[in-house]
């Protein structure tokens, strides 16, 4: 029994969300994640400017779970020569700082692949290492901006929306994940390593591959239709209950008559307004109203149990906290048990189950420069070494 | 020089979204992806009820291009047993059924493993394998309003809001294709297959984890805040401009004083309202006021240079169709050139670049059963054989 990862050292020079995020997905998988900070930590630990007990913000617990702390201050040369001697026994060098910063620390691609030829060396930065915004700062919300995102959700002329949350730093570090986990098992059949360049804005437009992809390949635009759907269907929308609200995905006609038996509507069936896919597009604000009356009399989870029941895709709106507690999940392995020393906590899965080798944390989330004396006997430093080491940086908290 | 997937054969069962996106990012990594259809296609090919000349739909042609299509009746015993001869040969199935259905047809991952025992066998559905939602019916949106997603976005109070594409799709397919990578590694370093179980409603979950993480680490309940940015800062919000509106990801003060040379306006650093973080976020709506008249003179575009090259955080709001004209793209090999019946087209590559062996697509979108005689030589069927099978379907397009 292994897990992909077990056995792989990442050294993790990232911090904040989407790198972290790809380490984390590589944690998950059994990688030994060493998170190199510097001595005030990575900004995530006080997020929002708040300070927490140990270092650990809620946000920092969710993307660092498992892996170990080790504070370097990568301009101080004796810190760095343990940098290197870190890069030097790893498999996989993560960092999202702008793009030249590890460069000027000595820590560029060149410089480590001269010190561990098979390395596999992943970049994550806004915008790339090449190209006329290289150097141009991003965070989430400036990418969702100018990749088109912030068009496409809410109705037709309405102003610019963003998701409402950072989505483009999850799928870039899971995207990054997805190159790491394909430049490893490159080296496992080539023995060659390799440098990877991820983009916020190149994930984001890859993210948006079902409005970009028709675009580049026949010049579709991408049309704003509200809470409508992908189909156009007007059944393929989301209505009011008596408690709540539901989405509904009746697309195909079999689907509709399944909905028209369970909302006791037989007559649509019947209704040259309603009986025919296009009639029922043609007719589409009638029929709302119509579905809208028929849904009025029950509660939105019971019509989600009672449409399901009889095949028809339909869900209840959720909030996210509420969705987490579905009992569904339970059975999903999706939220694994972590110990805090606030108590015991939860933290996401990877969203995937594997029969052989479940996914899994093994350690909580580290306390700042919790490793450091570790991980640097580790690299074969001597004691007083490492006493000198730590002594320039601050004690690392109890 | 060899790309992470080259020489691996996926056999690929699955239809419309989320497993098609899979395999294609398997494909970018040279995999060699046979797409088994019914003799009526993927329902993708017609989308939209649509008919193309090719069985080539816009939204086919983004996710299909460098994929071999064979046509397969899987009610057919001899056309099943070509299935299973595929399946015998193959490193990798991807299926994106309701959950039993593969089992129903015989190629259930029992079946498949007693085939190929060191096969990676990879299933989508909306809810997985387990659990009492196992059945349900499931599309892009219903996923989207029982995740909590549709929760996320606008202001707090207004309407639930779908985000206006199927990105649930879109993570999932990238997780399973990053599960699938992850089992290609371990089955190189262990010989062994692997189960994989997908759910879009897990997937969706572990996208939202900058939210859904902190709520389980620590029960932080998430926020609706409109374009107001996940730092909570002001001056992290989109604004209107002379033409078009800006997005600014100014959170720290040395970048708010950065922001406050680039717009003239210096006497803000001597309010008392604006001086420090703290007291803009008391005073945002007097701030948001300011900045709005203060960057009223100039556009979007105009602001978004001026800005970045003070070192500020700012992306113009731009469309799809404008993002992805961007000059920065150009130099980053996102789309990649695809010959089309209809002429050139161009398809989205993975989001990420490798030094050593670029990402691409070797083969146009197949039409259906292009490739139905070939792969059926390939697997030893004798032309008789072949002339038999392919007859009981329908002839393949010219």
């Amino acid at each position: 029994m292994a897990r992909a990862l077990d056995g792989i050292q990442v050294v993790d020079f990232s911090h904040v969300l989407a790198g972290p995020i790809c380490t984390h997905y590589l944690c998950l998988q059994g990688a030994d994640v060493v998170k190199v900070e510097p001595a005030a930590g990575d900004t995530m630990r006080s997020y929002g400017g708040q300070t927490h007990p140990d270092g650990l913000s809620p946000s920092f617990i969710a993307v660092n779970a498992g892996k170990r702390s080790v504070v370097l201050d990568l301009k101080d040369e004796r810190q760095l020569g343990a940098a290197r001697r870190l890069v030097a026994g790893a498999d996989v060098v993560v960092e999202n700082f702008r793009p030249g910063v590890m460069d000027r620390l000595g820590l560029g691609y060149e410089a480590c692949k001269a010190l561990n030829p098979g390395l596999v060396f992943c970049s994550i930065s806004g915008f790339g290492q090449t190209g006329p915004l290289r150097a141009n700062p991003a965070i989430d919300q400036i990418i969702q901006s100018m990749s088109g995102l912030m068009m496409l959700s809410g109705e037709p002329g309405s102003p610019a929306l963003r998701v409402g949350f950072p989505l483009v730093d999850t799928y870039t570090g899971l995207t990054a994940a997805f190159a790491i986990m394909g430049s490893l098992l490159r080296r496992a059949r080539t023995g060659a390593g390799q440098r990877i360049d991820v983009a916020m804005l190149d994930a984001a437009l890859a993210m948006m591959i079902p409005v970009a992809g028709p675009f580049l390949a026949a010049g579709v635009e991408p049309r704003r239709t509200g809470n409508l759907g992908y189909s156009q269907s007007p059944t393929a929308d989301t209505f009011p209950t008596a408690d709540g609200e539901i989405t509904l995905g009746v697309v195909r006609q079999q689907q509709f008559e399944a909905l028209c038996r369970v909302l006791q509507r037989t007559e649509w069936l019947r209704d040259p307004r309603f009986a025919a896919r296009r009639a029922r597009q043609h007719n589409a604000l009638s029929l709302r109203a119509e579905v809208v009356a028929a849904l009025r009399g029950r509660d939105a989870i019971t019509w989600e149990r009672l449409l399901n029941e009889a095949g028809v895709a339909a869900g209840a709106v959720r909030t996210l906290p509420q969705a987490l507690q579905m009992e569904q999940l339970s059975q999903r392995a999706l939220c694994l048990p972590v110990e805090l020393p606030s108590g015991r906590g939860q933290v996401l899965n990877a969203g995937f189950l594997l029969a052989e080798d479940p996914a899994g944390v093994e350690r909580p989330p580290p306390t700042l420069g919790q490793h450091t004396r570790q991980v640097l006997q580790g690299l074969g430093y001597a004691t007083a070494e490492i006493d000198a080491m730590t002594a320039a940086a601050p004690a690392p908290p109890p």
